[in-house]
Formats: structure tokens, sequence, C-alpha cells
């Protein structure tokens, strides 16, 4: 009896497996496509339209005392169909915790809908995985000014498995944004000014979040590469402004990094921007979320909204009449995922009941959701081990990396009769002051100098009341006040190392209804200048160490400091980078990512301008910039010499060799930036002054000589011309090659047809 | 025998005038485009290039002692085959001796030309004639400030006329470019910000000049209208920088007042820009000079380079590989004349040569200039008349109308504690001081405020060293000096009028080859704001007069005057108006044709801009314009009531009358800008704040109302939407009606389909 009881049952099991198979979208061998098919078919419209919305945790996500899931009401009514994602749950917490609370949180989500889909959880990373616990890496435009494409690959490559270990599968960055207005608040999630520069940066970013893409099923996260596009150049440098923008320049300078990160990086997700490109809102722009991105470029993955920006279209862009219509504009122009609002997306069931032609875009939108999802392993592997997020996470390695980045993006603007590196084995007293002073910087100094140097240090004010919201300068009198108890600190001292810039108060993003970010000039704010001013009377040699956010207006600075290390912002390891590049242990190597102004009336001073933008200066005023893109001393110095070309003439569809002989001709190892400037001469539209197409970075023993060969390919000659055709025009050119903008050797060569 | 030879003589004669009768271009009484054909047909190839091709007097043209004509033997060379035209023939010359001058000058052009072909000769225009003797009349952008479209008129018909009593026959002004950026040097030769404003101005000066059309043949002379197009949008302020606008704001921003000037005024000629717009070379650009101006818009006149640009697409703009690709861009892109150079059209029969195809652009190109020719009369009344020249030109009319318009032009911007108008009962003394104070401005105050009043005046110093091309600001201790100087005389009166702001040396136009004129900043120069405070620490009222060429930044003026009078560069007549409006005997009623801003990184800030660009301000500063557009004080005060519209919906083809009713509140009478904005609420794209879209000025006596009623006609509500098509989109709209941009009645109605 009961064997014939297991004899039914095993029957029983078989014919199960004959007549029920497991079904095709649970099996992960099959082709992603083939799981994404069957697993629409098998959803009701209120499951693909959860496909196809986010919420942020902070609705109500989180861990009670016992470490279990505790979610609010409002947040579970959110979950019974299942949802796209979930932003930065467990954020405060530690990698730990973290991990504890997502897996939690997707088990959640996979049992309370009905297919059992999971949810994607974002983070966002301007310095480093955004939650608590994580590396905190320098900020994107630090990073940019190392010019080192492998070393920022490896660090966003940890930053994507620290994120992923927490639980998190996606991140709302890197900025491709091309930032040439430093009034604009966000200017430090970018990479500078550059094309080509933010190009490169942007691969290395989103292919190492990626790990290589190898990584996505189980390592690494997805890049959601934003802000499509022009989002930088908003009009005065203030937030949600309109952008407007020659449609050429758009195509040649604002696109590129987009389409590299697709192309070259794969990433997988693109987010549409805030504004609108010469009235045309991103939200609404089928010609940019469709025609190019899917289109031309063949973008396989999705798009999502910024936060609350579908909703917008109707009640601030007013491009739309309705909330109904800001819905259908964004579905139909190709944005995937509503990203918060509860008055976009959230509508379209409603909608579908009168216009069923709707259900083909919203098919389409859930596809790419959930080819994401099946990318990034979610249905396989769908929870983080939670041991490894606590051994992981911030391990030795990944704060090496923090502090070799560090190493490489300080930049040395000036250096009076070599004042750097400072000598150790002298013993004085040094002042540390400044009001971006760090509290335990004096620290990292002590144990850099070593027993000879004395440090006193002194903050002696902070810039503003920090009020992250909308925070309040300094009164006068208050920082007068801290001058002078600075001033005092370093009378004792034989050498002042000043801390002054702006910081995460003064230059951040102005958020659509949470206060200001942006500013109308760039001088330093408060009274910095006259400290510096101060101090200088005291007759010590000051060092400036430069911290800020945005590009400054350092005048004063450059005229009166005996040397400028400018750091932009650095990792949490900044301080000892910068105490070991001002004793020497470091030789600085970073090179600028923009062009720095003297002032905000020079704007726009970005050098790759066109030629005849440089042909009048301004009545009463220097009007070259204070410093050139791509400028940055050294402790040691480099020679070039011997450009060569493999050819002087060549056709639009050839690869031209040229070479340069670069040779270390100090007397220590240092590391050199050499970068290739391409110039059209003529072109039947106007050209550009010269244009950045190639950099290597390099390291030289004292003395040593190497032969760095850059290949001119025709891409790197292509512009859209007078028929908005991009192509390569025949011609003369120049190429350019030397470590620095303004500072190169030239060589020519013509391209006939 | 006597009869025999009188009958055989007259045979002789009337067969001739049977087999050779008046050459058909002869004929004034044959339509213009049969006399230009016949003329075209009898000409060489040399005799037509002559014919677009023009150089400048300064080459070598002028009277002797005697008043006879002496001509270079270079100009001589140059007049073998005829001319289009020459450039500012006896601009240095009293008007009588220039009419002597020009008379001479083309009966040699028509003697030694095959044809007996006549040239233009050609002025300019910026505050009058450009020429000696003639009447000086106030700045382009003062007479915009007066808002007085008939008195505009009447201004330029004067000039016109002047212009053409001299012997000159075309004006290569106005000015139709938009300025928007005050860095710009020319910004004094515009109309100032607004589409709407500068248009009307544009039709009322191009109008005026050319006698209503009707003076062309004789009386007045034909109209330029420059910078075709968006010339004012030069990159960073500097001139020959590149323009970078989104083809949308162009279309309905820029290309308006152009528009205007052809087909609502019938301008004789337009110039194209100097630069390039969105990287297409304005001379070059096929586009924008035939399908858009000739083709859509129906201009029948002539195209002429800027000085020397043809040659410039070859050698600056570098769209060209070589001269003759510049004449030959520039020649099929609907350039027909060429301004100065040696090496563009000049190239032309040379050219012709292996490329016969050109015939056909150069015969377009003469038979526009010859049409212009014919329409200005010049085959028959080539010559001026002597004596009316002498008598006419600056007659008691013409001053009258020039200090007319200074009385409507000058804005009242501050008149604290209502210190305005003086009393000239009251025996006090008054200091006429400031750098900006014209030397003979007392007498004019004198003879305006009677015998109580006792003038001192004192310059005490200049702003810079009077260097035409390259001034430099006069050094800090003098100005201290003369700061010192205007204080001790200030402290022996009751009140200081203080006369500041800037002047032809620190806001010009940046020559190709000759020195600077913009500005990184707008800051007045020199230590005028200082200049100021001191004077009020004296505790006596200072009242401000601006002059100026440029916006500035007049935060300390504003904070710190009693009251200001911005005036920016009247007429000769200037400070006689500014006596009789500080005494009372003119009422101001001026109005900004700028948006003021606070400091030059809040560009841009002109108030038409998208809504969504005043979302957010910035960090630590007012985010607001000091002064809105349209803004301006009067003495007495005006109510508006009452906002009625005809009707609430219409449809996409409706007119609705707007009325409003403005009421003299005051004690005086005043006049008073009636200005109408229309807010389009939503659109396909990001639609504006707000758009002036009419504007009149009206007198009320104290106590006095009157109802104004403007037609909403469609081309009011048309814009460029989403597709690119000029169209009314339906939906909901506001009419706002007020005495300033900032201070409106609003009313609403809905366009449906």
């Amino acid at each position: 009896m009961q064997k014939l009881i297991f004899i039914l049952i095993f029957c029983f099991i078989g014919f199960g497996f004959i007549i029920l198979p497991e079904k095709k979208y649970k099996q992960k061998d099959l082709p992603i496509d083939v799981r994404v098919q069957d697993l629409l078919s098998r959803m009701t419209l209120e499951e693909k339209v959860a496909q196809i919305r986010m919420f942020h945790s902070g609705l109500g996500v989180g861990l009670n005392e016992k470490d279990s899931l505790v979610l609010s009401d409002d947040v579970k009514g959110r979950l019974n169909f299942g949802i796209a994602g979930i932003k930065s749950p467990g954020d405060s917490y530690s990698p730990e915790r973290a991990a504890k609370l997502n897996n939690q949180l997707q088990a959640y989500v996979i049992k309370n809908n009905r297919l059992g889909i999971p949810a994607f959880f974002v983070t966002e990373s301007y310095s480093g995985v955004d939650a608590r616990g994580c590396t905190q890496f320098g900020r994107p435009i630090s990073l940019s000014s190392s010019w080192n494409i492998d070393l920022v690959k490896r660090i966003y490559n940890a930053m994507g498995h620290e994120a992923r270990l927490r639980g998190l599968h996606l991140t709302h960055s890197p900025e491709a944004d091309i930032a040439r207005d430093p009034r604009f608040g966000r200017m430090s999630e970018t990479f500078g000014e550059d094309t080509h520069l933010v190009t490169e940066m942007i691969v290395s970013s989103v292919t190492g979040l990626q790990g290589d893409s190898k990584g996505l099923n189980s390592t690494h996260i997805g890049a959601v590469t934003k802000h499509f596009a022009g989002y930088a150049q908003v009009s005065g440098g203030k937030n949600f402004a309109s952008v407007e923008i020659s449609p050429r320049t758009f195509i040649d300078e604002i696109l590129p990094p987009f389409k590299a990160a697709v192309q070259r990086a794969n990433t997988l997700g693109i987010m549409a921007s805030h504004g609108d490109i010469n009235g045309v809102a991103s939200h609404a722009n089928h010609e940019l979320l469709t025609k190019i991105l899917r289109n031309d470029w063949g973008f396989k993955g999705y798009v999502v909204s910024d936060a609350n920006d579908i909703g917008r279209l109707h009640y601030f862009m007013k491009v739309a009449e309705t909330p109904e219509d800001a819905a259908r504009l964004a579905l139909m122009a190709g944005v995937d995922v509503d990203l918060y609002a509860d008055d976009a997306y959230a509508l379209l069931p409603k909608m579908v009941k009168t216009d069923p032609s709707l259900i083909k875009y919203i098919d389409e939108a859930v596809s790419r959701v959930l080819r994401t999802k099946f990318t990034l392993g979610l249905f396989e592997n769908p929870y983080t081990d939670i041991q490894k997020a606590k051994e992981v996470t911030r391990n030795d390695a990944a704060k090496k990396l923090a502090y070799e980045a560090d190493e490489e993006s300080i930049i040395l603007l000036k250096n009076e009769n070599s004042i750097l590196p400072l000598d150790r084995n002298k013993k004085i007293t040094i002042a540390l002051v400044g009001p971006v002073l760090n509290s335990d910087a004096k620290s990292s100094f002590e144990t850099v100098a070593g027993a000879n140097i004395n440090f006193v240090d002194d903050k002696g004010f902070k810039l503003t009341n920090g009020d992250a919201t909308t925070p309040l300068l300094t009164p006068e009198s208050e920082t007068l006040k801290g001058i002078k108890q600075i001033v005092d600190k370093a009378k004792s001292s034989d050498l002042v190392v000043l801390f002054v810039g702006d910081d995460k108060y003064t230059s951040k993003e102005a958020y659509f209804s949470g206060g200001l970010g942006d500013r109308d000039n760039i001088d330093p704010v408060g009274q910095q200048d006259e400290l510096l001013l101060e101090l200088k009377k005291l007759g010590k040699p000051v060092i400036v160490v430069l911290k800020h956010r945005r590009t400054l207006s350092i005048n004063t600075i450059e005229q009166h400091a005996d040397a400028i290390l400018d750091c932009w912002e650095l990792s949490e390891f900044g301080d000892l980078a910068v105490a070991k590049t001002l004793f020497g242990d470091v030789c600085p190597s970073g090179k600028l990512p923009v062009t720095v102004p003297r002032n905000i009336g020079q704007m726009p001073i970005h050098y790759s301008q066109k030629e005849i933008n440089f042909k009048k200066g301004y009545l009463f005023s220097e009007s070259t910039p204070l410093f050139p893109f791509g400028y940055g001393l050294s402790y040691t110095s480099f020679e070039y010499s011997n450009l060569q070309l493999s050819d002087t003439v060549a056709s639009t569809k050839s690869t031209i060799n040229v070479s340069v002989n670069v040779k270390n001709t100090g007397s220590r190892t240092g590391k050199e930036v050499v970068q290739l400037y391409i110039k059209d001469i003529a072109g039947s539209v106007v050209r550009p002054m010269k244009e950045l197409k190639g950099f290597r970075k390099i390291e030289l023993k004292a003395g040593e000589s190497q032969k760095v060969t850059f290949a001119v390919t025709p891409d790197m000659l292509e512009f859209t011309g007078l028929d908005m055709q991009v192509k390569v025009e025949p011609g003369q050119f120049q190429v350019q090659i030397g470590g620095s903008s303004d500072n190169v050797l030239i060589g020519s060569f013509e391209i006939r047809k």
C-alpha cells in the first residue's frame, strides 16, 4: 500500500512536470527576451503599471529593534501588485543591517505580488554609495582631476560592489553632464567641462559600477546615467531653468558622453533631465528619448524620470494641460519608469479604459524594466550575503583605493619658489587653519610629518550656519572674530596651511521645494580672501589648500598664496593625501578638468569654444582665464619633444599615429597627463579653438623618457556639418600634444577626400 | 537754305528718335523692373561687379580749399566701371560743404562709368546722422525709453531728411538687434531687450528714415536694417563671438523686428551680422539670407555685408578654404554687396572664367542694387540742394524734436520722499558734479531754475584717459583727488546733483582691429560709487543723473541716492531736459526698455524668459532684478482699474478687445505708458513668463481718466510649437495690463479650436 502511494505520488509529480513545466520566465537559461515576453503575457494591467512606478523608502521601510521588517501601511499598499523599485532602502543603516533589511524587503515584495517579481533597490553615488558605512570616495569632479581612467573604473567598481552587497541593484549615477557654468550648484557631481574627458570618465564609471557588465547578475549594480540631456546647461546656472542651446553643440558636445554610456559601457538605465531643451521638455522629448537614444544608438535599457518630473510636465513645465496628458506625453516619448509621482503613471489604468492604444506603450516600458531585472539576476539572486556586506564594505582595499585617487586628484596650481614639498627635517611649527579645515586633519598631518614638525590648528569660523536647506552666511562680525583668532594662532607658527573654499552648504543642489543651491557669483563666500591677506601680513609663507564644489574666482589666492593645492572634495582620506603631498611623499599629478575664470563675467570660458570667441577680450580687465583647462604643476618637470605623425596626408577613413617624446627632466619620479588636442583649421561651420581627443597618464622616473603614441582616428575629426550630418570634412588639421591645453607641441596634417 | 537746314536737322533728330529712342533704363516712368533689366543687359562683367562693391571715402575723397573735388588715385581707379556706393563722404564737413562734395562726387561717378550709373552715398546713424553739423538726437536706447513710436518716427524722419540734404542716400541703421547682455559694448545702439518694443521702434525708425517710403526718390534715404541676425546674442557679450541660440528663440524673439522692417516698413537694405548662428556664418547663411528673408518674407531690397566680413569667411570664421570660396559662399547665400573688401567680390571676374554659373548670382545681386538706386531716384535726382542743406539741417524744428524726445526718455527710477521736483522758489545752492557732467550743463540749469537758485559745478575727474581705441581707466589716486575736490565743492551747497554712469570710452564697439569695447562686469567704472557715498556723508540730498550706454549695476546708487533720473544718452539738449525735469517743468514718463540686474552674475534676466527660469534664485543674494522691464515713476500717479475683455472664449482666428481704465490720481498732468502683456498658460513647448504685445503712451490731466483698448489679435498669441510651425495653440491665456511688467491687472481668456 505504501509503495502504491509512493508510485502514485511520483506519477503525480511526474505528470505535474509534464503538464505544468516551470514557467518560462523563471528559467534562467532561456534568453532574456523570451523570459520577458512570457512574464509580460501573464501580467494584468495593474501589475504592469506597478512595474513602471517607484517610491521612496522614506514612506516607511525599516527594521525594528529585533531586525525584523517594518513597513508602513502606505508602503504595503504600494506593493500589492509588485513595484519597479524602491529608492534608498536602509541608507541610514550599517551595511550589515541594510543587507538584512533589503533581503527581508525583497522577500516581502516577491511574496506579495502574484507573479513573484522582485524589485530594484536603488541608490545614488556622488562620493561613493550614498549610504551609511560605505567608502567615501572623492567627488566626481575630483576623480576627474586625476585624469586616470583605470583608477576611476576601479573606484566605481568598488562602489558597485559595495552597493550590491547592501542588497541594492541600481544607482541613479553617474552624471554625464557637461559643467560649464560654475553658478550651477551641482557642478561637483559632474566630471567637468570637456566632452572627451567626461566621456572617458563616464565609460570608466559606468563600466566600473556594472562590473564590466559581467558582475551585473550578482556582484554589481546597474548604472543609471543622467541627466539626459543638457542638464548642466540650465540658463543662469539655475536648477530647473530651461536650456538654450545650439542643436549642433547639443549633438557634438552634450550627447557624446551619453552615447558612450550606451554604446561603450552598456548603461542599464538613463535618467531624463529636469528641464527643457530649447522649449521641449526633456520628459516629453520623443526625439531624444526614442529616436536618438533607442533608434539611433540602440539603447536597450530603461529610462527613468527624474524625481516627480512626469507630473511636472503639467504643473510646472506646463506642456501638458492635465496630469493625464503629462503621463501620456512621457510614456509615449519613452519614459519607462515614473520616479515617485502619485499623479502620473498611477493614472494609466484609468486612462487605458478610454484609450487602449496606450497598452502598447505600457508593455514596452514594462518589458524594459523586466529585461533590466533579468539582466541584474534579480529572479535568481534576489538576496545578498549579509556577512559579506559587513566584511567587504569599506574594507582596506576600498579605503586604499579612495586614498589612491586622492593622491592623483590633487592639482598643484602654484608653487612659488618651489616652496613645496616641505622639508620634514626642519624643526618648525605649522599652523593648520581656515573655515574648511576638518576637525581631525591635524592627526593626519602629524602622522605624515614626523617628530620634527609641530602643528597647531584652528578652524576659526564656519562659512555658514550649516542649515542644509537654507544656509545663512556667518555674520561678518563673527567671521572677523574668527579671522583674528586664526591670525593669533598663526603668529606662533613658521608656516601656514590655509584651508579655504566652499562646502556642501554653499554649493549644492537646489531641490524643487527645498531651498537654493546655485549662486550668482563665484567669489569665495564670507571674508576668506581677507583671511588670506591678514595671514600674509604676518610675513610667513601661506600654502592654500582649496576645497570646493564649484569653480571659484581665486584671484586673490592666486596672487598672494605661496602655493595652491586645488583639492575639490577628496575622499574621507583627503587630509592624508594633502599632508603627503605637502611633504613630498606624493608628487602632485592632477590636472584641471575645467577652465578657471577670473570672475563670473567671463563666462562662458571653456577652452573648446569656437576660435572666434577668443578674438575680443574685455575693456579694463584681463580676458584670459586665470588657469587653463588641463593645467597642473608637478614637483618634477616634463619636457615634450619630437612630435611625429605617421602621415601628413590621409583620407577621411584613415588613422594617423601621432607620437611625442615625454621626458622627466626633474629630479624625482612623477606622473604626467599627456593631452592630445585636435584643431580643425576650417569647416563648413565655425570650428572650435581646439578639442581634447585623447589623454594618457604616465609615470616617469627622474631622467626617464617615454614615447607616447596616440592613434588619431576619423571619429576624432567628425563633427556636425552645415547639413547637420556628422562627418569628417577634408582639409587641414592640427594635432596638439602637451601637458596643458595652453602649452602644446603642434603638428599638421591634411585630410583629403 | 536755312529753312532746309532746319528741316533736315529736324528730320535727322526725328529719325534719331525713331531709331535711337531714349534707353529704357533712363525712362523714369517705366516700371523699375523693366529699367533694371534693360540696364543689366547693357553691362559688362566688370561693370556688374563694380555695382556690388563699396569703398570708404577715407581712401581719398574730399574738397580742396576752393571747394573743388579732390580724389586720390586709388579712388579714381575704383570708379572706372562705376561703384555700388561710397561710405561716409564728407562726414567731417558742414552740411553745406558735404552737399557740395557729394554733388561733385556723384557727377564724377556718373561721368566716369560708361552707362552713367550713379552711386549710393552711405552713412550710419546712432545719435542722428553720423556726420558733422547734423542734429544730435538721443541714442536708440534712450529713444526706446520714451516708448513713443510716433515721436521716434518723427525723429528718424528728420534724420533721413538731413541725410538726403547732405547728398546721402542710405544709412547703415537702424539696429534691430535684441540686447540682453549688457557686457556687449553696442547696447546703446539698440532699442533694448524686448522683441515687441524693438519691433515697434524698428518700424518707426525705418519708416521715418524712408519718409514713409514716399520720400525715397528725393527727400529721404533708405534704411539698411542690421545686423541680420542675432548679433547682440554674441557669446560672452564679445563682439565677433559666435551666437549660440535655440532655433525656436531665434524665430520667435530675434527675427520679428527684421521681419517687420521688411514687411511693415519696407526697409531698402539689410546688413548681415558679423558672427555665426550656431556655427553657420551669417554671411554664408543661405537659409537666413535667401530662404527666410527673400522667399518667406518677400524682401525685394539688397543685402550688404558688414565691413570686410566676406573676406573674413576665409581668414577669420574659417568656413571658406580660400578667399574665392568666401566670395562664392557669400554671393550664393545672398549677400549682394561687398562692403570694403578688396579680396572678396573683387575676385569674381576671374572666378567667372572658370565658373560661369556664378553670373546668374552676380546678375541677381546687381539687379537688387540697381533696383534700390532706381527706388531712391538716383537716376533722376542724383544731386542735392546745397542751399537747403545749409538751411534745413539742424534747424529749429529738428532741435525741438531732439529736445522733445529727451523729455519723454528720462526714466525716474527713484524719488524718495518725493524730493523731486525741486522748488525753484527756495533760495538754495545746488552743486552739479560728477565725471559725466557736461562742461556747459550749468547754463542749462541756470536758465531753467531762475534767479533764486545758485549753482556751482565741478566735474572732478574723468572716467578714462579718453583714448578712443584703448581707453585706460583714470588712476585711482587721481580719481580720489577728484572725489575730494567734488566733496569740497559740494560742502557749500544745499543739494547735490550727481552725474555718474559711463560714456563712449567705457561702452563702445570693439572693432575688429581696433581695441576693446565690451566689459566682463557692469559695475560703474572707477570709484563712482565711493563718490556717491562720500557725498552722502555731507548729509545733503543727492540726486543721481545716470548717463550711460550699457545697463549698469547700480545697487549702491539705488540704495543711497535720494532720487535717480536714468537718462541713458540724451540728445545735445539733454541737460536742458534734465534741468526741466528736476524743476518739474517736465513730468518724467520714460520706462525701462530693459530689465536692470543687480550684477552680471544674474544674467540672463530679461523678463520674458520661460516661467520655469524664475523658479529658483541664488544662494546668499537677491534673485529679483533691481528694476523690472517697463518700470518708471512719475511726478503724478496712475491707477488702473476695470480690466474688461470683449470675449473670454474665442477661436484661434478671433480678435479680443481688452480695455482698462487709467486714471491720473495725482495732482498734475503726466504721461503714462500703458503696457499690454500676454501670458500663455500652457503650450506644446515651455512658454515665456509673459510677453509684451502692445503699449500706448497717453497723457492725462490731474484727475482725468481714459479707457484704453487693445485688440488682442491672433498674431500676438502665435509661437513656434513643438513641430516648429508658427501657430496659435488653443488653451488658457492671460492678458496683463499695467504701467510696468511687474505691476499689472490680470484677465483670462480661452482660445478654442
